[in-house]
C-alpha cells in the first residue's frame, strides 16, 4: 500500500508559505522532448497527435534537427505508424505547405501516379486521352530516381518545355488543356521533401507507411480529388514482392480514405520493362505512337486499362468497358494527340516534336546487342535494364547529376519472343563509350532465352478501392 | 538458362576498340556508401569489418554526418551486433583516440565502474581501500547522468579537486597514490563521445552491444588490466529488468575477454538507494565514514565485496574470504583513508574536508518528510528518489547544467524500517525553495509503508565472469 507522507520544515522556511493550497502543486510539465517521442516508437507505442504535429511542423522549419528526425524514421521503419498515427502524420505532411485550390475548374479531377517503373511512359499518353474524355487531370510528376525513370525528365525532353509552373500557371493550364504535366511546387508539402531527403541518405525509405504518406501528401496538397496508383510488383519495382506491394496499396486506399482522397490501386507487373522505349527522348516518342493509335501493345493495353479506370473515377465512365470504349475513341479520333499538343503549347514547348519526332534529341553513337543464338526470350530483367539506363545518363546516380535525354536502349525483343541467332535484342543510343562499356554487359545479361516460349503474364494483377 | 549475348556496333564506334580484353572489363566499383551499410544493418544482415572501422573513424572525423550515425544507431538498437561486428566496433572506437600506457607501474591494474545507481558513492570508498591492498586503481568516471549520480560530481565537491587530469599527471598520480580519480580525457576514444552525444538525443542508449562497447572502449583506452563491472537492476536502475541486466554483464564478460581486457561483473539490486545520503558532498561524506569504519551496512557491505573481488582480479588475494579480510584491514587500520586523502592532496583538493566534512557545501534551506502513520517501509524508490534529487540540483536536466553540490536527500528510514507516525523518512536540503516543492510529493510517494516487515534482499544478486 502506497501512502501520502506528510511534510515539515525546519530552519527557515517559514511555515505559513507551506499553507494547504500549495502543497500539491507541481510544476508545469515541460513540454514533451523529442528524445522521449523516439524512445515510445522505438519501444512500439503509439505517438499522440500533437507529437507527431511537432515532429512533422519541426522537420519542416528545422526546429527538430535531422539527426532525431533520422532515428524517428529509423525507428518507425521498425515499429510501423498504426492507422490513427499514420492519418495524423499525413494532415500535418499537407499543412506543412500550400494547398492548390481548383475548385474553380469543373469535373472531378483525377491523377495517376505510379511507384516507379522501367520504360513507363504510360503517363504521357494516358493524360491527354483522359484529357480529351472530358476529365481534368492535375498531374505533378517527379524525376528519375534510381533506376526508374521521371516524367518530368521525359517531358524536358522536348525544348523549351517548362514543369515547373506557378500555382496559378497549374491552374491555368489545368482549367484550358483538361490537363497540366508539371513537376511539384515546393511550396506543397515541404515537409515531405525534407524527410524524403533524410530517407534517401539514411536507408529509410522502405517503409509502408511513409511511402504512402510521402505519396499522398503531394496528391492531396496538389486538389487532385481522386487518384489512381499503379503499384508495380516484380524485379523492376521499387517493392519486389507482391505482399509488399498489396500493403501499400491498402494502405494508400485507406489512407487515402480516410483523408478524403478517392483512392483505386492497380498491382502490375513490372518483371520486363514496358514498352520498348527505356530513356527519355525516346519513351516520348513511343508515348506520342500510342496516341496515334500505334506502339507496344502492353503499353496502349495499359494506357487503355488505366484510362478507363480513371474516367470511372472521375464519373465520366460506368464501367471498364464504358471508359475502354472511350479511351480508345480518343485514341482513334486524335482527340488526345491533340490534347497533348495543347499542353506542349502551353507550358512553353515545341510543339514540332509532336509531328516531327526527330527533333527530339538523340545521342550520337548506336549499338546493337544480339542474340547469341536462337530461342524464346524467357525473361527480361527490367530492374537491370533500368539500371543500365540510368548509368548510360538516363537517370541520376546522385541528384545533382543532369540526365542525358537522347541516351536510351530500344529493345527489339520481348519476354515470349522468339530470336534467331545474330538477331538484334536491344539498340543502345550513348554518348560516351565508356558509359556504355560499363553497361553492356549487364544488359546482355538482362536477356535469357530458353527453349521454349514462356506463359504470357497478366499486366494487370490486382484491383484496390 | 541465362546465357551471354554478344555485341555488334554499328555507325560510328570502331570495331577494333572494342576487343575481346576490353569486352568483360568493368567499371570499378564505386566505395560502399553509408546508406548501403545502413540498409544492411537495417535488414539483419552483418556489417564487414572495413564497414563498422570506416563508420566509427567517420563518426569521428566528421565525415559520416550525424543524421546517417542516427539512422545506423536505431537500426542497431533494432537488429543488435553479432559478437564478431561488435569486436571491431569496440577495437574501432578504442582506435579512435589515445591509449594510456600503465604499463611502467607495477602490479594488475583494476578499475571498477558501475551503469548507475542512485546514492551509489562505493567508488568514492573502494578505490582508496583497493589501493591501500596494493592494487593501482585507475579510475575514469563519469558526471551526473539521468537520475544517477556520478562520481566526478561528488569529488568536485571537494574545494580545489581537479577531475581534468592531462594523461601524465593521470599516470603520476597514479604512480604515488596507487589509486587516480579522475574524468575521462576528451583524447581517449573520441568516438564513444561524439556517439554518446548522438545516442543521448535519439533515444539509442539502451542497446545492449552499444553500451557494452561504450563502457569498455573508455576502459580499454584508460589503460586498466582488469574491469570490476557493476550492473545494477531494479528500478533504480539503468537497465532495471535482471534479464537485460545480466545480457548486459554477459555482453561486458565476452567482449572485454575478446579484447585482452578481464571483467568480472556483479548484478547488485538498485531498488532503493544506497546508504543514505543522495547528492554530492553528501555522498561523499558517507564514503569518508566507510573509510572510518562507519557508515550504512548496505554501503559498507558492497564496498568489502566490490573490494574483495577486485583485489583477485588484481591477484593480490586468494578467494573472497582472503579479500573481504584485507580490505576489512584497511578499514580498520586508517589506511584506505590515508590513500584517500594522498589522492586529494595530490588532485589538488583541500583535505581538510576528510576530517572536517563541515566544510563540504551545503544548501541552506532543510525540510523533513515524516511518515504519514506507523509502520515497516516495504519499499523505497530508488528511480524516484534519483529523479528527485536531480530536479533539486543534484544532477543535470541537461548537459550544460551546473550542479549543486550542497543540496541531497537524507534517508531516515531504509527497507525493513519499523517507523513511528510522524517520525522523519527523508531530510532535505535545498537551495531553492520551488525546486523543493516540486519535488516533494514525489519524494513522500517514494515511500511505501506497510503492516508486516518485507524480507531483507540480498545487495548481490549474481556474479558473471
Amino acid at each position: 500500500m502506497r501512502v501520502k507522507a506528510r511534510v515539515r520544515t525546519r530552519s527557515r522556511v517559514k511555515p505559513s508559505a507551506r499553507a494547504r493550497p500549495a502543497r500539491r502543486a507541481r510544476v508545469t510539465a515541460p513540454p514533451l522532448p523529442v528524445t522521449t517521442w523516439i524512445a515510445r516508437k522505438r519501444d512500439g507505442d503509439v505517438l499522440d497527435d500533437d507529437a507527431i504535429r511537432a515532429l512533422i511542423s519541426g522537420a519542416a522549419d528545422g526546429r527538430v534537427p535531422d539527426y532525431q528526425l533520422a532515428a524517428l524514421l529509423m525507428a518507425i521503419v521498425w515499429r510501423g505508424l498504426s492507422p490513427g498515427e499514420l492519418g495524423t502524420w499525413l494532415d500535418a505532411m499537407v499543412a506543412s505547405g500550400d494547398r492548390m485550390r481548383l475548385a474553380a475548374i469543373p469535373g472531378v479531377k483525377v491523377d495517376k501516379h505510379s511507384t516507379g517503373g522501367v520504360g513507363d511512359k504510360i503517363s504521357l499518353c494516358l493524360a491527354p486521352l483522359v484529357a480529351a474524355c472530358g476529365v481534368p487531370v492535375p498531374m505533378m510528376s517527379g524525376r528519375a530516381l534510381g533506376h526508374t525513370g521521371g516524367t518530368l525528365d521525359k517531358l524536358e525532353s522536348i525544348p523549351g518545355f517548362r514543369t515547373a509552373l506557378e500555382p496559378r500557371a497549374f491552374a491555368r493550364v489545368l482549367a484550358r488543356a483538361g490537363l497540366v504535366l508539371a513537376g511539384q511546387s515546393a511550396r506543397l508539402a515541404p515537409a515531405d521533401r525534407i524527410l524524403y531527403a533524410l530517407r534517401d541518405a539514411t536507408a529509410t525509405v522502405e517503409s509502408i507507411p511513409l511511402i504512402a504518406s510521402s505519396i499522398l501528401s503531394k496528391k492531396i496538397a496538389e486538389g487532385t480529388d481522386a487518384l489512381l496508383m499503379d503499384v508495380k510488383v516484380g524485379r523492376g519495382a521499387f517493392l519486389p514482392e507482391r505482399s509488399r506491394a498489396r500493403e501499400l496499396a491498402r494502405t494508400l486506399v485507406a489512407l487515402g480514405s480516410r483523408a478524403g482522397l478517392r483512392v483505386v490501386a492497380l498491382l502490375t507487373a513490372m518483371e520486363q520493362p514496358i514498352g520498348n522505349a527505356i530513356g527519355n527522348a525516346c519513351e516520348l516518342a513511343e508515348a506520342i505512337d500510342v496516341l496515334r493509335g500505334g506502339g507496344p501493345a502492353d503499353t496502349r493495353a495499359l494506357t487503355v486499362r488505366f484510362g478507363a479506370e480513371m474516367l470511372i473515377l472521375g464519373k465520366r465512365a460506368r464501367d471498364l468497358a464504358d471508359g475502354t470504349r472511350q479511351i480508345e475513341a480518343a485514341i482513334g479520333s486524335g482527340a488526345g494527340l491533340e490534347k497533348l499538343r495543347l499542353c506542349v503549347r502551353l507550358q512553353g514547348g515545341d510543339v514540332r516534336v509532336i509531328d516531327e519526332p526527330q527533333r527530339l534529341p538523340r545521342a550520337p553513337h548506336q549499338a546493337v546487342i544480339q542474340a547469341p543464338r536462337a530461342g524464346f526470350v524467357t525473361s527480361l530483367d527490367a530492374g537491370a535494364l533500368g539500371r543500365a539506363a540510368t548509368r548510360l545518363g538516363a537517370g541520376r546516380a546522385r541528384k545533382e547529376d543532369r540526365v542525358d535525354a537522347g541516351v536510351g536502349i530500344a529493345l527489339q525483343a520481348k519476354q515470349g519472343d522468339a530470336v534467331q541467332r545474330g538477331a538484334p535484342l536491344a539498340v543502345v543510343t550513348y554518348t560516351e563509350r565508356a558509359r556504355f562499356e560499363a553497361v553492356r554487359a549487364a544488359i546482355e545479361d538482362s536477356f535469357t532465352l530458353g527453349a521454349t516460349r514462356p506463359r504470357a503474364q497478366p499486366l494487370v494483377l490486382e484491383r484496390l478501392g
